[in-house]
């Protein structure tokens, strides 16, 4: 048996208002309790700082971006340091004039910038119009090393490509992170609105067991309408943390706010990939067609 | 919308013993109780004309094998033109002396062979011996057109890899089979029996999901003892097809034989291709590494 390796995630499932510095203040709250609650990895949802804006293309939004090592660093920083934890939060980033990616920044527990992740997936759709906002991310996936362990970051729509998933965890990622911005449409939610989360709730739980990792999945909360003439959108919350083999150890409700607790044991991916050596006969020699758009 | 494009598939869930004259017997009776039964593509659970001889390392067993046109083809060619229906028929296939591979067959409408594919990916783990019996597929993913629309065919360990299915599905398959002989260690099913087979429902229902399209899982059932220096292994059936989000149409008990028929309808993989565009998304540019073993 491997000697255990237990670590604190802390999941930060919040509802976001209009005014900015609200929600940034009720970020540091939450972190803040979480890192008293001993929680050592911390995550916050996507875009904490705004209300999901991507609901309407309207260039007045550009404005809310910030530099990597803007407001959002600077704050979290502190945070970091003081309580001796590491921190994963989302930013929309201005790169420079006329670039924006939807990123994420990893502080380490000194409140060092340790690491910078940039979405590399962007969605288009009714009331997701995020490729008029963001840029594709050009850094590849990321295994961040710290203290704790090797960490691997994505964002939202990363998490419906298995791929995304895979090159993280052959980077050495012992688990996934994955702020997200996901939930109904309010004229579907009563027909698909549980398949859908159930969807959603399945591949990420698929990603555990193909890759023997652990995945930690950070949603909003709440209504949210940017554009009168839409119905807005009702983020569906249930944020979640599950085990290698996809069981969930902790999961959140769908309509509260909560700061979610659990332990993990990164010396268990040891464990499962000696009793499910699924990376041991990967074959690297067929797969090469995976990067054609389609086999036509 | 797009016109119904409906097709009924069969799964044959089954028990075997070791006199392989019957199991080829019963395999015929129930694929032609699945043809009366309106099943317009019907497919077989691996090695479905033995016992699961790869329990034990032992050189007799190759006496089994039989050629790409041997009795299975030549049996159920008859079958398939007798209903008009494609049948799905794994095989020991001896490909010349000392080359085995763990393979299966489609037979078209008209008894025609229609297709190979030879498993890709070979486990080997405590009472599944594979890789001394079965030389690794080199015929990569294969979707084959049928009449009823393009159908992909993998293998049991293959089920495990994201790879694998994206690779069909890249290929035009619209459905993906994967003939199955898994089950429980006798002294390991109290404690993991569950985690283990929920942890093959998701990802099998995570390859539905990612590539939009349908999942059919045809499992053997029973419990098998070939090696009497050993527990045996419980089959755990559970044989099931799935939609294109993950929603189990149809599913087997544990325990029983079983004839699953159920309809799907081909034509649902466009809409919810439009709906969830993430074939659209994909970032081929970024997937390359993907061919590495482990990436340090």
């Amino acid at each position: 048996m491997s000697k255990r390796l237990t670590v604190k995630i802390g999941l930060i499932q919040m509802s976001m208002v209009e005014n900015q510095a609200t929600n940034l203040k009720k970020a540091v709250a939450f972190v803040s309790q979480a890192c008293k609650n001993g929680a050592n990895i911390i995550c916050l949802p996507e875009m904490y700082k705004s209300l999901y804006f991507c609901q309407k293309e309207e260039h007045y939004f550009f404005k809310f971006a910030e530099s990597v090592t803007g407001e959002t660093y600077q704050t979290f920083s502190l945070i970091a340091k003081k309580y001796k934890a590491i921190i994963i939060v989302p930013i929309f980033e201005k790169r420079t004039d006329g670039i924006y990616h939807n990123s994420l920044i990893v502080i380490d527990e000194k409140g060092n910038l340790a690491g910078l992740y940039r979405k590399m997936h962007i969605p288009d759709d009714p009331l997701y119009y995020e490729k008029f906002y963001f840029t594709p991310g050009d850094l590849g996936y990321k295994s961040f090393a710290t203290k704790y362990g090797n960490i691997g970051t994505l964002i939202c729509w990363d998490q419906w490509y298995p791929e995304a998933a895979r090159l993280t965890a052959l980077k050495g990622a012992k688990i996934l992170f994955y702020p997200t911005a996901i939930g109904w449409h309010p004229s579907e939610k009563e027909e698909y609105g549980d398949v859908q989360r159930n969807s959603w709730m399945i591949i990420q739980k698929g990603h555990a067991i193909a890759n023997s990792v652990y995945v930690a999945v950070v949603n909003r909360v709440g209504f949210e309408k940017v554009d009168n003439n839409s119905d807005g959108i009702i983020f569906w919350g249930s944020s979640f943390l599950c085990d290698p083999q996809g069981r969930v150890i902790v999961q959140a409700s769908e309509k509260d706010e909560e700061i979610l607790i659990a332990e993990v044991d990164f010396s268990y991916i040891d464990t499962v990939r000696t009793h499910w050596p699924f990376f041991r006969d990967r074959r690297i020699d067929s797969y090469e067609e995976i990067t054609k758009r389609f086999i036509d």
